[in-house]
C-alpha cells in the first residue's frame, strides 16, 4: 500500500469508550452492561467475526472490503456486518479512491479483553 | 459457605471448549467463528452480562439464584439468562438443598481473553 497517511483512529464520534473493569471483579452497574454488551453483541455473530479477524489479521492491520469478502455471503450482508462492527467501535473506517479500509480499533479490543481478565481473588 | 465439596467444573457435556486463535493472529474458519460467536453472544446482553459479573465476582466465585436476582428482571428471565450463558459454557450449575449455585467456568473466559489478544505482528 503506498498510502502512508495516519489514520485517525480515535476519531470516531459514535465508538464505544473502553469501559468497565474485569467482569469478574464486582457486579456491573446497568450502565457499564449496556456499553459492554453492545461490543460483545458485535463479536456474537459468526459472519461478522469472520469478517472482523479478516480485518484484524490482515497485513498492516488494515484491509480493504475488497479483501476480506471471501466469507460465503453477499456483499450488501457483508456491508451489513462491517457497519455494525463500526457502530460497535471495533472497526474504523476510511474511503481511500474506489475502496473503504478498514482497521481495528486496538483500544477497544483491549478493553474487552480487559473484561475477560480472570481476577486472582475471584477464585 | 459450608459445603466444601469440590465442584465437577470441567464436567460440562455441553459446554463449549475453548478454542481459536487470537482474532488478530489469522482469518478465523467458519468452524472457529461459530464456536467464538456463541460465548461472545452470551455476553452480548446487558441483563446476561449483570448476571455473569455477579457471579464472577461473587465471593468464592460461586452464586446463588438468590444473590444474583437484583438486576431488575423477572425470575423467569433470570432462570433463561443463566441457562444461556451454561449453554455457553461460561457458567456451570449444582443444586444443593434448596438452591442451584452457579460458577464461572475459568478456563472458558480465559480462551475467550486469548482471543482479544492484541497480537504485536498485526500493528
Amino acid at each position: 500500500m503506498s498510502n502512508t497517511k495516519v489514520l485517525p483512529l480515535l476519531d470516531a464520534s459514535d465508538a464505544v469508550a473502553p469501559c468497565c473493569p474485569p467482569l469478574t471483579e464486582r457486579p456491573f452497574t446497568a450502565e457499564e452492561a449496556e456499553t459492554a454488551a453492545r461490543m460483545f453483541k458485535a463479536l456474537g455473530d459468526p459472519v461478522r467475526l469472520r469478517l472482523f479477524s479478516a480485518v484484524a489479521s490482515h497485513e498492516g492491520g488494515e484491509a480493504c472490503v475488497c479483501d476480506i469478502s471471501d466469507v460465503g455471503v453477499s456483499q450488501p450482508t457483508v456491508s451489513h456486518h462491517l457497519k455494525k462492527l463500526k457502530d460497535a467501535g471495533l472497526l474504523t473506517s476510511e474511503r481511500r479512491g474506489t475502496w473503504v479500509y478498514y482497521r481495528v480499533e486496538p483500544s477497544v479490543l483491549a478493553a474487552m479483553g480487559k473484561l475477560l481478565t480472570v481476577a486472582p481473588a475471584a477464585a
